[in-house]
């Protein structure tokens, strides 16, 4: 086998461990958490499938391989819940070690394409990195309010917390930000989300 | 909300049980077995990364998009095993009722754009279905040889069957047709597949 796709499959192979990083969000059954590469690819389709929202024009496969790959750090450096304030504050510095190992198993042109993909997710400013951060917002509320707000019941998530994680989603998609709007006021009236 | 949003909403809520049905394929840490959206997922990502040694020229966003739901039938028509000769009489009838259900959740436009991409991904003649079932026949092979064929070993399958299952892979890539013999027969050599 050639040197190039011997470090694509080594590659391929090692990111099979992402499917063992588990989520704070419960799946549509309300039992079982998800795991980032399930979460993963309900964010390429979902960005498939509403792409027609964006603000601006965006490159799908570009948008969908972002998405796909958005996580990967977290092989090394593990979820870290969104509304946990001491894991946010270490979760750079873990995530950069995490993407210089992770990429860099595959040949240099791929392991730096990615490596740009994911910088340019985390910097959250062209369309497609803007659109692909709605993406992770609006699936994990979806599930939640699909599950009586399971999680956010357990940890007494706060409205303002909500808000506050999607204070951009209307950057990317006007559209999905009224749908993240409407959801939280739902689920505030039911009393899944603290209003205070 | 609009109808439309709210049909796409529901249709992405409901493929969220694509996460519980089961494969046959031990993942890499040879315990659990994978499920339909973990390896859908890997397959958008293993055909991102190996386009290069497709024969022909494939649009990536198309090919990535067919993978992604090329298994959501099974959400009601079950996981087949390949090697499972009774279950794959019945399979296409099975799944054919399940593709109008699932995808006609969609508002129209959508539901017929999904239901065409899985019928080209059925039919394997273009470009793209020829590279999306490289990429779905690969991956398992892959993960079988990183558990020592444990899945093979269990069902004692044979390397006729695996050859058969790639009897078209090189139609889509002759570079990954030469992988899976290399893959068959180092796994023939190490007793985890039966060659008679």
């Amino acid at each position: 086998m050639e040197e190039r796709l011997k470090k694509q499959m080594e590659f391929l192979l090692e990111v099979d461990k992402e499917k063992f990083i588990g989520r704070q969000t419960y799946l549509s059954d309300g039992i079982r958490k998800e795991n980032d590469a399930e979460h993963a690819w309900h964010l390429a389709l979902t960005a498939a499938l509403l792409a027609e929202y964006s603000e601006e024009k965006i490159d799908l496969a570009k948008t969908m391989l972002m998405v796909l790959v958005h996580d990967l750090v977290e092989i090394d450096a593990g979820d870290t819940y969104a509304y946990d304030a001491v894991g946010n504050q270490t979760k750079r510095e873990r995530e950069l070690k995490a993407a210089d190992r992770i990429f860099n198993i595959l040949p240099e042109d791929q392991a730096k394409m990615l490596r740009l993909l994911w910088d340019e997710f985390e910097e959250q400013q062209t369309p497609e990195a803007k659109f692909a951060h709605v993406c992770d917002n609006i699936q994990p509320l979806m599930l939640n309010h699909a599950t009586g707000g399971k999680s956010w019941r357990e940890r007494g998530i706060k409205k303002s917390q909500v808000l506050k994680r999607n204070e951009r989603t209307g950057e990317g998609s006007k559209t999905m930000e009224s749908y993240v709007h409407e959801i939280i006021d739902l689920n505030v009236e039911k009393g899944n989300l603290k209003d205070e």
